[in-house]
């Protein structure tokens, strides 16, 4: 999507070769106008596949979830990285590793808001590792939902994620996938 | 906002005296079209309010600033409850003591993504005893923006945070002001 590249190109900030700051349009201060016109390219991407139900992830996910949620004409789940005292125990939950944070968590969702006829579709600010999309792809499977596919911003295609899940089957679409970047070269998209 | 309030006794779930859940639509499974409807009326309450920044707080907040956001025509910014290794040290902060989860916490804002000619709107989903409002006004304060105001979805009026920011001179909207409730007798609304 060369509108979203023409944006991390601008205003992103590498540091090192391993982490992008975004932080000026995606995952702190966010530009809604951009997540709308990704969430219609997310559309376009997956039309035909019959979404009823986008499943993200608390924080940065949320935004661009609810906002492609309008183009889809379907509600947002997000799963939880802590269980809250007003969530009841009858949730679907897996582990998760955070390599950003250096821990592990549960992330939960309700059983009352997947169901085996629903067609899901992830969505998230990030794919590095892939982590989190694992740990929501197993929350889909645990509900018995189907898996359409995941819906990515921004691919670090130099680290294993996209790769891995692309070989066990799952289908992700990423508006731009970074092949290479450095604090001296900038970034090397992959297309 | 009659919408909203129809949905509140419809599909919220009452426990005790003070625990409303609307998970079903508001803060775990997301019903983007009532946010959409909900952010339209924040538009109208605020409207000549010149709002250029709408700041909410992680995690339920950030799917109804950001569907609001679209009809102020603004970015959103979040407040991040914890500090990430990706944020800089270079924040504003303010200490919010959750009830809910029984702890407190810091909120921290870029530095970089509040300024003193912003105009400020905070958007949340509830309001009861004002911990996250106070914290989000203190964080537009140390920038020196001007805060507009708070819309809120979901106002616990039987609790203090209302009266008291009003007190200070807050402007606070409510979509639905809650005046009492119970598992018996429903929910009592205070207008």
């Amino acid at each position: 999507m060369e509108l979203l590249k023409q944006r991390i190109r601008e205003d992103g900030v590498i540091k090192g070769t391993e982490v992008l700051k975004v932080d000026s349009f995606l995952n702190h201060q966010m530009d809604v106008e951009l997540f709308d016109a990704m969430g219609a390219e997310f559309k376009r991407r997956f039309s035909g596949c019959e979404v009823n139900k986008i499943l993200t992830i608390e924080a940065s996910g949320i935004g661009i979830a609810c906002l492609a949620a309008r183009h889809f004409g379907c509600p947002v789940v997000f799963a939880k990285k802590s269980q809250s005292r007003n969530i009841s125990d009858n949730v679907f939950c897996a582990k998760v590793e955070s390599f950003t944070h250096g821990k592990v968590y549960d992330v939960v969702v309700s059983r009352e808001y997947l169901h085996p006829e629903d067609k899901v579709l992830l969505i998230d600010d990030f794919l590095a590792n892939g982590e989190a999309l694992r740990g929501l792809a197993a929350i889909v499977a645990q509900s018995g939902a189907q898996l359409v596919g995941a819906g990515i911003v921004i691919e670090k295609a130099f680290q294993p994620g996209g790769a891995n899940l692309r070989a066990q089957g799952m289908r992700v679409e990423s508006l731009a996938r970074v092949a290479a970047m450095s604090e001296d070269e900038g970034i090397t998209f992959a297309d």
